[in-house]
């Protein structure tokens, strides 16, 4: 196991309905330690990728995403979602549905901030069904943005996320991807990577 | 001036009805050097304070307070509002009025991570009415922790939220605080502090 794995073992918290509480150390509370090496590993794995920019979503994505983007030296860029008044101007849309909050929102990047010359790398805590990801890859593309890779910490891979990424010939690297779950047991199968 | 004074008055944008657009470095694309070095500026300014957590409110804190609690070398608890549905169990609750989106939400943090032996640095990107802080002070209190201080990074010095929170005693520290705009002219003015 890696050190992720390791520590979704230790502090992670199986519960019905294959939900997977992390938020002592990822997601509410936040180990900085750990998401610095979060940073690294994802470094490591895009190293030889050229990133202008690393773009994720608010919230749980910026922690993920901040050491990500202090390791590539590159600005950080969150998408935002449709209650805020607080952008103005242009800006690019795409729809998502939320897995935590079971409705459609619309997320939002600002045109300032992305163009044909960026080369982004797309940060998430979660990859589940995907349609988070999804929003970002479409306003990366509206933006006439280069998909360099996305790199996501914990995939439920019995959900069709990452098959539907993955099969579009994106560079997806999940550090710990889940293939079952027992609430019961409070087990959790990690798929081996390389 | 300070240096974030002096990228406010490089990047910043100053808009009708003393809206201070910081969004091109601060809080939908940024510059990680930059805040890197709010994180070591507050904490040379809370350096003999004993801190156990860094606590801020999502979604724009949480790059403000990540680099701060990556120098004290403690957790970080943001404060999530009402709509997640990804918080079970036993909860603090303050009611905030946004000033963004001019409506109130519930905050709120597990009580597994707030407790009486917890003292805190309480985080945000822009203090204004004070309306987010006053609402992580009562989650504070709520838990019996102690708050050790708070940081901001850009204050409306015209608007009530620190003179409010510094009459009640709190040692906060705002990095910059302004205390006029002109959307005319483009020009802000600063208080100057020691």
């Amino acid at each position: 196991m890696n050190f992720l794995e390791e520590r979704i073992v230790k502090d992670g918290i199986v519960k019905p309905g294959n939900v997977l509480k992390v938020d002592s150390f990822l997601n509410h509370q936040m180990d900085i330690a750990l998401l610095d090496e979060i940073g690294r590993e994802f470094k490591r794995r895009f190293a030889d990728k050229k990133i202008t920019k690393v773009l994720t979503i608010e919230a749980s994505g910026i922690a993920i995403a901040y050491p990500v983007a202090r390791e590539f030296g590159v600005p950080l860029v969150f998408a935002k979602k449709s209650k805020s008044i607080n952008i103005e101007g242009e800006m690019y849309v795409a729809e998502v549905e939320s897995f935590t909050h079971k409705n459609k929102n619309q997320v939002i990047v600002s045109k300032k901030f992305l163009g044909p010359d960026d080369h982004l790398l797309i940060i998430d805590d979660f990859l589940a069904n995907g349609c988070a990801l999804q929003g970002l890859i479409t306003i990366a593309e509206s933006a006439g943005a280069t998909v360099e890779g996305l790199g996501i910490a914990i995939e439920k891979g019995f959900q069709i996320g990452g098959r539907v990424i993955r099969n579009f010939g994106y560079h997806l690297e999940s550090l710990a991807i889940v293939d079952a779950m027992d609430a019961e047991k409070g087990t959790i199968t990690f798929r081996a990577q390389d």
